[in-house]
């Protein structure tokens, strides 16, 4: 059921960190030929790693238009479970639910506005009605209430939590003029802690070079590999554009402390080296009015932050590119008891993002 | 995920009967304007009743076409999930996963074929594809493997369950030409056993009068109250054509043991009088070739015995009707510690069915 009058912080629930055990993970089918090439053929087969990659370590379901139903279903995946959740993209992490629990075996969940980032100043795509309501239906499927907001827009990939109380976010995501220009910056700070049970918001300046699709979230530059201690997404070369913006999020981060009091540990991890969209690669999406194109020679946001934490494993984007194997390396470093599961991802980051975009997780509660 | 390699049976899985104590209950939202009178406004408001009743029990989910699901979510019913199950029609009993468990804590599905009632040969509309997907779905939601069936039709409401061993059925409908012409009574059987994990299947020759959408399911005429224990549609007067099917059933049923060696008890309730479509009635349905008409003066399969078994009630169908009360008082002192909560069921009629043809159970596993 709907909850409108109440908020999580008042009712005792929080958002665990990504880093909690899962009862599954969420994904969403692409199909959508203004953003995925040649019919969403090479996309859907790279979302088609990413879930059996995920279901070795923990439950899948996979939500899906109607259209495509028959052709996933068919794929009968161990561990995958396949339901119709009708949606304009595929990009679950910030269209889904944000889960939240109270530490007593409780969950809800929390149903943001969803405008594609941006509306009708800068959104993506329209219209976006569908994946307005994805939050609702993954309540729904989870048999869990969720609080309803009418008056924020927000999208998962925006925020990170430590679980401590501790937000993760950036000022040119939630400040951009199209999620809620008339809010301040303190007000959307005092939503984050109402919503997520938080304590404190760190603001990081700006999110990854070219990420113009989600005017740089989050999820793309920095992620928590446990409390007080984060990877960020690096760049050495002071002449390329990215090199400033990772030293910034640098800075400001070693100038705060966490809700808690602690000193954050900062881990770099370089990002691979520039990756431009191919003559070939644009011509196999559809232009359309209204959609966000996929030009030849457009620099793309790639970074190994966007990888996902499912109960075993670290689900990493690579590309191919000298850079993977430090990633690799240094994520095992931070996480010695999971298997680090690279997957080859540039057809997931033509789409506009990558694996942790297009994931969401359930909390167990 | 589907199996397709063994059967329930071969696995120590049994259909519980209804009567054990469920997690929730499934219903699909009616909306298909050649069944359903003036755009189902009228079937909607009946539905929401019943969903309403048991929600005060036990969990409810309810799927929905993409077209009218806003509609639905609006209503934010407490205890009421709203999922998206695309679907060509509102009959889950007949549909939905017939759920079986293994007395250890496991549960899964049985994903039987569909084919509207009778395929080309008989059956209610065209195409049925949808519906045929339902139970896959609800497998999905409940996070459950599920057994596919590709060579055999078969509705819910054609089968109940004691959950010792014993089926009930009805020749009328399982011998029909338009289910399984190819397999004799024997096979069949067989075939029930193995999917339901059954010992013994008592054939009931025919159904209630005039129910020729589902050729005379016996959810209509016949179900069990306890182990051992049925209750009957019954028609005292001779002239009417039901007498004469309800008399067979008695016979029959008075002749059989169940799967334990038990004689049957056999507690008659009275079928209401005859009621017909009105021309009011008849004119709200859009008239599609392919689609099972609804005539003036059609007298309708009207019975009380199509009730639904919820954890602390009895859903019963009633029809300001004089036969209301006995059958209201009988199944009071079937479950003296359940309460009967009567519902004026005549727009539910008109589609076709009633409340136990609306609603699917999932057992505890």
């Amino acid at each position: 059921m709907r909850i409108t009058n109440s908020t999580p912080k008042a009712d005792g629930f929080y958002m665990p960190s990504e880093l909690a055990k899962h009862r599954c993970t969420y994904l969403l089918w692409p199909e959508r030929e203004d953003n995925w090439r040649f019919n969403a053929e090479y996309g859907q087969a790279a979302f088609k790693e990413v879930i059996q990659a995920i279901a070795k370590y923990e439950p899948v379901v996979v939500g899906v238009n109607k259209s495509q139903y028959l052709n996933l279903l068919e794929m009968n995946m161990p561990n995958v479970q396949i339901v119709e959740i009708s949606n304009n993209d595929s990009w679950i992490r910030d269209t889904g639910a944000t889960f939240v629990v109270n530490g007593y075996g409780r969950m809800r969940a929390v149903d943001w506005k969803f405008n594609a980032y941006g509306g009708l100043v800068n959104g993506l795509y329209f219209p976006w009605d569908q994946d307005d309501y994805i939050a609702p239906k993954m309540a729904a499927i989870e048999a869990v209430d969720y609080y309803h907001l009418t008056d924020f827009v927000l999208e998962g990939g925006s925020v990170h939590s430590d679980g401590e109380g501790t937000i993760l976010t950036t000022e040119e995501t939630l400040l951009d003029p199209g999620r809620n220009p008339e809010m301040t910056k303190e007000q959307i700070e005092e939503k984050l802690k109402e919503y997520l049970g938080a304590e404190k918001v760190l603001w990081i300046p700006k999110g990854i070079y070219m990420d113009e699709d989600t005017n740089g979230h989050v999820d793309n530059i920095c992620q928590f590999v446990a409390p007080g201690k984060v990877v960020l997404a690096w760049e050495d070369n002071p002449e390329d554009p990215q090199h400033e913006r990772s030293q910034m999020a640098y800075d400001y981060l070693s100038s705060q402390t966490d809700a808690k009091g602690r000193q954050l540990e900062i881990i770099k991890i370089h990002v691979p080296n520039p990756i431009l969209i191919t003559e070939e690669e644009s011509k196999g999406v559809d232009v359309v009015e209204g959609t966000f194109p996929r030009r030849p020679g457009d620099r793309l946001p790639a970074s190994y932050i966007n990888y996902y934490n499912c109960n075993g494993a670290v689900i990493l984007p690579v590309f191919n590119d000298p850079h993977d194997q430090a990633a690799i390396d240094t994520l095992q470093q931070c996480f010695p008891d999971k298997v680090i599961e690279p997957i080859y991802a540039r057809e997931i980051l033509l789409g506009g993002g990558n694996i942790h975009c297009i994931t969401q997780q359930v909390p167990l509660p």
